[in-house]
């Protein structure tokens, strides 16, 4: 029982997906690279350093490859366990996909961690894969000095039709599954501001499946054009990049955007990650927020989230029946905006 | 320029498959986990914490997926892209199968190190990768107090010829296609015993495809009954598991097996890693030493490799065909033992 003593989210410095490297960072990186002309197969292969490729076996069969791995984000090991799972294979159902397989990437003291921690950080894993139908199937694991976990996970399409980032059409609506704020609420966990209790609902959602693909229908599959999950880069940097990839304009209203509970004051408090810096500034030159957004509002949007929601852009004849099905699972499933032709600004906050 | 002054094996503790968790530990995990009952497509599922898994998409068709990353092994950033990618794509060879797409695991401590380094990290992976028609598809990166590289690798195989490394034979000969001793001699780097240019021949290496299955023939590949790459465990380690998988005993003849220069000498000077020790810990129950060897020839047994070579469980009918094939692109291959039936030992090393 003494393996409780440690609390995981105090050996680290970051947590979750608020420890990525910063997408300026990172595009100067991918920019000095030279690629090989890709194989006719690849039908998507991160340019942008998308976390999801995407490869043909067949007409009917298309493999989804991602892999995600992150420091802990809650003290709880099989509550981190659950998250990382379902934070990793989020970007498969964003894709349209299901998962299938999974290997563990495992780093940790092991001189610090006792093995009974460790175990239930895979199996939060294991028993959040199998709600998917999805195998753990291996891993690697390395003695490090700060704990970090993920998984590389496999899935396929039943048929062609896949969610890219760039379908967006001029019309559609956009809705958001799950609501946001993780970003500073973890923050705040762990700068002790925020009793753990009040965290439970963020908890709830940084665990549930984006299994969004489960709940319609193959009509309403093919209804939603383009689909991101929202991650590190928050809801900012995700429909930036999406509405960039798509060549359209999105108008989010964030009247309408779904937020935890407490996650007005834990900003308030200055609750903040690096992230809300660099997310700002990677968004800099395509994302608008109109003057009537206050502080809070603002940060919302740069929000780094973990184990975020799904950012869906629907046929809008389709809209309505599709966001009723997703709120039976998801509560906190809103319409947040539409999509418009491309304009001066890529995305566009307004009240 | 300045950004080669770093020298990445002085910012971290343990390089390369040195700093795997060792086998006991993640056994004793293993053993506290409850797995759901894996699917029927799911061939191999790493029961053993194996680092390939295999899923069989259709008869023709199985897919293998495999994860390794490791601390830096070398100083030079783009020969460390190079050794991570050759090491990473290893279990897929090591399956039977071809590489077609890479996932980059990517951790760094982005205050510490220019951008270009990383970049050179990167570039050596994808140059690797084009050798073996795989693509570097994405990946994940986040900042850290040290840096770590790898890939995640998927790759098909041509039909359903597997080596598994349940499958070797009594009567089978046992040929390795790489010298040994990389743990020793990066240790040697390490702690600066060794100077750099001694070293060529194991970064030559290291950095070489275990591609065997594109210098043989069909019939040839028939004749493979079993396989495995030679990593972080070493020599017993990963011939104490194919032996014990394969319900058989393997004789190994120290005289005939592959070792690089300086080796002796290296082991001499004392330079060791922590698995030198957790790998003779892990082949106790089942791994024999004859009284004739002497220490250095002991602990070679159990030097811990980065990227090191396949062990090939072959019919002996076809062994002097294929030895003499792998010979021509792999010098320091040699034929080093033979599978007998289930004995006393699962391995035995004599002189």
């Amino acid at each position: 029982m003494g393996a409780q003593v440690i609390k995981l989210t105090q050996t680290v410095n970051k947590g979750g997906c608020a420890a990525k490297i910063a997408a300026i960072e990172l595009n100067e990186i991918i920019n000095k690279l030279k690629f090989p002309k890709k194989q006719g197969r690849l039908i998507i292969n991160g340019e942008q350093f998308d976390d999801a490729a995407v490869y043909k076996i067949s007409k009917k069969l298309y493999l989804i490859k991602t892999l995600d791995f992150f420091t802990p984000i809650v003290d709880d090991p099989y509550l981190f366990g659950q998250v990382a799972a379902a934070n990793a294979m989020s970007d498969v159902y964003a894709m349209g996909g299901r998962p299938v397989l999974a290997l563990a990437i495992l780093a940790y003291p092991s001189s610090v961690f006792e093995k009974q921690i460790i175990a239930k950080v895979l199996q939060g894993a294991i028993d959040n894969l199998k709600k998917a139908n999805a195998d753990l199937a291996g891993g690697h694991s390395i003695d490090d000095e700060t704990i970090k976990f993920g998984l590389s996970v496999t899935g396929f399409t039943d048929n062609n039709t896949l969610w890219a980032n760039n379908g967006a059409l001029a019309g559609d609506k956009l809705i958001l599954t799950k609501a946001l704020g993780t970003g500073t609420l973890m923050a705040g966990l762990k700068f002790k501001t925020l009793s753990k209790v009040k965290l439970e609902e963020a908890y709830t959602s940084m665990r549930k499946l984006n299994n969004i693909i489960d709940i319609i229908t193959k009509k309403e599959k093919k209804a939603i054009h383009a689909a991101t999950d929202i991650t590190g880069f928050g809801l900012a940097g995700h429909s930036y990049q999406m509405a960039k990839a798509s060549r359209v304009s999105f108008k989010i209203k964030m009247s309408s955007v779904p937020v935890f509970e407490h996650v007005i004051a834990s900003l308030k408090m200055g609750n903040l990650t690096k992230a809300h810096k660099t997310n700002a500034d990677y968004t800099n030159k395509g994302v608008v927020i109109d003057g009537s957004l206050n502080k809070e509002e603002r940060l919302i949007c740069f929000d780094p989230q973990t184990s975020g929601g799904l950012l869906l852009a629907v046929d809008p004849d389709y809209c309505e029946g599709i966001i009723k099905k997703i709120k039976r699972e998801f509560k906190m499933a809103r319409v947040i905006g539409e999509v418009n032709p491309r304009g001066k600004q890529d995305v566009y906050f307004c009240r």
